[in-house]
């Protein structure tokens, strides 16, 4: 039997590298997923490269998306993203670094490319706990997504294929998902999580992204090795 | 009262045009949405270009978006579109011109820029009964999709948009969807259709899109003003 072939959808970030650690270690067969959709860290593409590297995926590819031109972000429009405690960054709980339908495009391509591969597998690292508050990381939101892949696809419809979106952090708290990537392995430094870095690649600390992970760390007792400013 | 706003996507065909039609005609502000996907006919783009422009539309995006990277169609791969009866163009009910997820990311970008636009209302020109046999042209995968939509966003989680994704030509054959269109003034030269056209532009008259486009005009009596090679 051939080994089965995952579509994980890397960030470079510690939650998707931290997925990709569980699929690799359920035996999956690993194809790499990043998008580079005028986010203001290249930084991001850069780690999910390495990461990708690291974990001996079989392919590791890059998609340009457009999001610059629908804007409504912080994240790709050229407007301020907002630092926890400084100013209110989470109007009625959804934050100005939330991009349009973002997962929804993220996905559709997942599952493009995992038909071609015949993979009924798609891992992301979404977590409805410690996360932002965006709705499309939200238990109902990937089941619907599920639903709807599976009425979507020549694969579906043939049988070929029965997609499973796999959110293994979904439920999991920072700091679990910190502790369950460093018992598979993971080499935290690789990955970056900033939403604000620096051009030498600093860590700003004070982002939602930022404080999340420090929070993380700080549970497990562990040291973050990621390089912030101060 | 503002007059609402409708996303429409629009690959400039017969079908994508009759529905911009209908949305005008309802009363809508359009915004007309189509993608650069490395489609051998850049003549889709020009001529949804011109079906923008002709309907009035408040803005026309065109999104590049990268299916070549993805493969596994005839559309984006280097491979030859069929032509009916000339070989099996359709094994097992779905041809080689199927685009892996082609609707899902489409709709996906139009979830995106109908939420920035605070719109609710999503065209799409799909039809289930004179089509390809895609599954994404398919009512249930539309209602998969809308249900899905109106969990991802900000926007539907808030409470501002509630997402319809309007499919008016979904039941209608091909003969139907260009009397409705011909009723409401639409200019079908403007429009094209062909899978595979010539470098001038002529369409090739044998692809799938091309018969069910001439079949649909011979049933309704009236002369299809496409330019075809014979």
């Amino acid at each position: 039997m051939s080994i089965p072939k995952a579509v994980v959808l890397s960030s470079g970030g510690l939650d998707s590298t931290t997925v990709m650690a569980i699929a690799k270690h359920a035996g999956f067969a690993i194809y790499s997923l990043s998008f580079d959709y005028g986010q203001r860290h290249a930084f991001e593409v850069e780690s999910a490269r390495k990461v990708a590297k690291a974990f001996g995926a079989q392919e590791h590819l890059v998609i340009n998306i457009d999001l610059k031109k629908i804007g409504g972000s912080a994240l790709t429009d050229d407007i301020d993203v907002p630092k926890t405690g400084t100013e209110a960054s989470r109007a009625e709980g959804i934050p100005a670094t939330y991009v349009p339908a973002r997962n929804t495009i993220f996905l559709a391509y997942a599952l493009a490319w995992a038909e071609v591969l015949q993979s009924s597998d798609i891992f992301l690292g979404v977590n409805a706990i410690d996360y932002s508050g965006y709705p499309d990381c939200r238990p109902e939101y990937i089941e619907a997504f599920e639903r709807m892949a599976n009425l979507a696809t020549k694969a579906a419809v043939q049988g070929i294929t029965q997609t499973k979106i796999r959110t293994p952090l979904i439920h999991m708290t920072k700091a679990q998902i910190i502790q369950k990537g460093i018992e598979l392995g993971v080499d935290y430094s690789l990955t970056h999580s900033c939403y604000d870095p620096t051009p030498q690649g600093l860590a700003c600390g004070r982002c939602d992204s930022c404080i999340l992970r420090l929070k993380g760390f700080k549970a497990t007792g562990i040291a973050d090795p990621a390089k912030y400013i101060c």
